[in-house]
């Protein structure tokens, strides 16, 4: 039997990695999968309120292409951009966490983050979900 | 039992983690595991024509090295170099995606990639795959 | 039934990273589970004798601090540091096994290792974990 549930930690801030995290929770949910992220780190920036426009590539260029270059290219070839992942997670049923510890260092207050986030968590909430998913990322 | 599958993303273009991408899937495909890896964003580059030699470290040294002497070291120690890798771990089965996406966005053609590079999918198809594997890594 | 056991390769030699991975860790040795962390690559450099003190961030600043700061946060809001994270593992039976194969390539001997790192593997090893694991992180 095909496994049912993925978690998906992300820690990198980085606008290419967040995106293939939120392409790979909508893909899972829209399986049927019980889809899980957690957001630790850097990862946290990106569901901060305006977080996800503030995102830039981990490297100067993908195929010659800047951050700005690259999200134009996104956008002609029909690839949502990350608010609209963020939205379209949420409607799919993804749970988004943020990592408690995290928002604590950084100082960052629940009502800063995106209202898809939800729950604020431990790594004892993300291994709770972790142990029972067969597909668990660390992005 | 023991798992039997694997997968694998490889996200990133560089070359320390490619070659631990690749030293994991020949060492799992190796051990009779069905191996998938998933090429997508910089971890492209790295199956295009030409592009295992183009592939730098991710730091500037590691204890000290560059990546020509690293390259140095690692055929010193008899440690394959990543064209190698790759032959191997397509003799071995190792099933190898290129994706989607990623070559559209960055205009990829097909034939742009190394041979040993038979499929073309995304995510769902990374995902069919994951959800039969029990060890299944982001890279 | 909750997966009993956990893998981590930790490649990454970043503060933040490691200190991702020896949290996880710890958390799931904590909660009961089999825990094996494998250090390969740059991930190396943080088990060496001194090497926890001399990791840095991976990016220049995490809400605006750098390295020093970061660490001053983390002290005030009782986060361990690192060498404590590592005999906090140690204690909880986490086995942390050293790559010999980056050991063999950066000509670190087992002796310059921290001592909670009692084994030397390679790829067999790791995967003779993996594979009995259900929570396998690429760090």
């Amino acid at each position: 039997m095909a496994a049912k549930s993925m978690t998906i930690i992300l820690h990198s801030g980085d606008l290419d990695k967040a995106m293939a995290a939120f392409i790979l929770a909508s893909g899972g949910a829209a399986k049927g999968m019980d889809v899980t992220m957690f957001f630790t780190f850097w990862g946290l920036n990106v569901i901060k309120k305006g977080g996800a426009d503030r995102a830039r590539l981990s490297k100067m260029n993908m195929g010659g292409l800047g951050t700005s270059m690259m999200k134009g290219v996104m956008k002609k070839h029909g690839v949502p951009d990350m608010n609209t992942l963020i939205k379209d997670c949420d409607e799919l049923g993804v749970r988004m966490v943020g990592c408690e510890m995290t928002m604590e260092l950084m100082n960052v207050p629940k009502a800063d983050l995106v209202p898809e986030v939800r729950d604020i968590g431990g790594v004892g909430t993300y291994l709770d979900a972790a142990r029972e998913g067969h597909v668990n990322l660390f992005i």
